[in-house]
């Protein structure tokens, strides 16, 4: 693991116990899929980080300098780069200040692919209803760390994270799509949920995919469900707590469609 | 302002990138006022370090360690002194680790007294409701941030904060009291909000104290409304957005009785 911090324009060494980052969770992250030294999705992960930026009041830094940073830390081989924007450092107190904002590229190993469809589990733990951060990859992830603690104690791949009303949002690392009726749907984010790069992708890819509210029940009866992230793609899902899902063959042929507009997920 | 970072046992002198508390907010604060070198509440605020830090699955560090070195940091000076506790480093992914916390202790100068009473804002940002985290001093805080500079841009000292069923929760960085039909009442925290080391003194000192949902309505039609911290004590409230609160004796007389038992909050 790499790491480059900048301090506005500047690159520094340390980071500041007085980053409002650590203190508040005040920033945004991207986690970005490389291939063979580039960055594919890197557009589309740059106008996310743009977006929330602007809804958040966080300077922006310049993209060309953080993009040539980023290929000084990437070889060859298939990797992760994360990239952490805060709003930078300040004294005591929520009150938003002016300043050059920090940014943290770092390069992680690409995660081992999963040997078989996923196991699912229903999270407890609730994702709470907040339409000021909803759609934001943002840094304020508690509910998801709970969330994730919960899927590996009860020895699960994933699981599946419902709002306040039981309608069901998101995995705690990935989106959700499910097949039912002849037909994929997927979530709406406008209440909560990260509004994923690869899911941006799908829908951009099929645009018959229907949006809106999914009950437990929906689920559970849906011929095909998968997981979907900008560092692992596709994940087909075979089981959500007790229940089966079968598998279709719309799932084979989204998922080749998939592979081959974006051929960079099938590297090992 | 100065500064002790644990991981763990040992010090440490610089903070890493792959600590959790920036890349997640996993993590908890507890924001203390020192009087004379000393900390009266330190018994409160570990009290609720310690629960948070059972709920989210946290290594607390020592008790003695922590106040030890918080001792050293301090000087007569009336001051704050924060303490952040993370679940530490680990790599990308939400699944917590078992590792040594990483503990930041940090003196601020005290906030100069409020010359008058408060005149709030109406926040527009919603406080998210999240029973996984209600009550927690957690360091997910972008709400309270967004709703901050709300305030500030307002040209308003705080402001109020109201859950997605309109009900009235706290303000931006500190809990709320109102008097209302020969009663105090403070709103309920089961759902979203900080409980307050001041709030908890409150409760103690007053067992009438009504714990229960507020209105917009109830607080505007109130004879007396007050913002309290473990920082500021009891703050006043004197209009909320154009409606005036025109005070009550009875907060002339908690006041009084706040500060005969808690006497620090007088200093200078």
């Amino acid at each position: 693991m790499s790491t480059i911090v900048f301090r506005g324009n500047d690159r520094i060494k340390t980071l500041s116990p007085q980053d409002r980052g650590l203190m508040y969770g005040d920033g945004l992250f991207e986690t970005l899929r490389a291939s063979r030294g580039d960055l594919p999705w890197w557009p589309a992960h740059w106008r996310r980080l743009q977006s929330g930026a602007g809804r958040l009041g966080l300077a922006l830094p310049d993209e060309g300098m953080i993009h040539a940073a980023a290929q000084e830390l990437l070889d060859a081989r298939p990797q992760v780069l994360k990239i952490i924007l805060t709003r930078g450092e300040s004294g005591r107190g929520y009150l938003p200040v002016a300043g050059p904002a920090t940014c943290i590229l770092s390069t992680y190993p690409l995660p081992p692919r999963m040997a078989e469809p996923l196991r699912l589990h229903w999270c407890t733990t609730p994702i709470a209803q907040q339409p000021a951060l909803a759609g934001m990859k943002h840094l304020n992830r508690l509910e998801n760390v709970l969330a994730r603690r919960e899927c590996a104690d009860t020895g699960h791949d994933e699981g599946l994270m419902r709002d306040g009303d039981g309608h069901v949002v998101c995995a705690t690392a990935a989106n959700v799509f499910v097949h039912a009726g002849g037909q994929w749907h997927t979530p709406d984010l406008s209440q909560c949920g990260i509004a994923g790069i690869a899911r941006g992708k799908l829908l951009a890819m099929r645009e018959d995919v229907r949006i809106g509210p999914l009950t437990r029940a929906q689920v559970e009866n849906a011929d095909a469900v998968f997981l979907c992230n900008a560092v692992r793609g596709i994940m087909e899902v075979r089981r959500i707590g007790t229940v089966p899902i079968n598998g279709h063959a719309a799932l084979d042929a989204l998922q080749q469609r998939f592979l081959d507009a974006h051929p960079f997920f099938a590297d090992e």
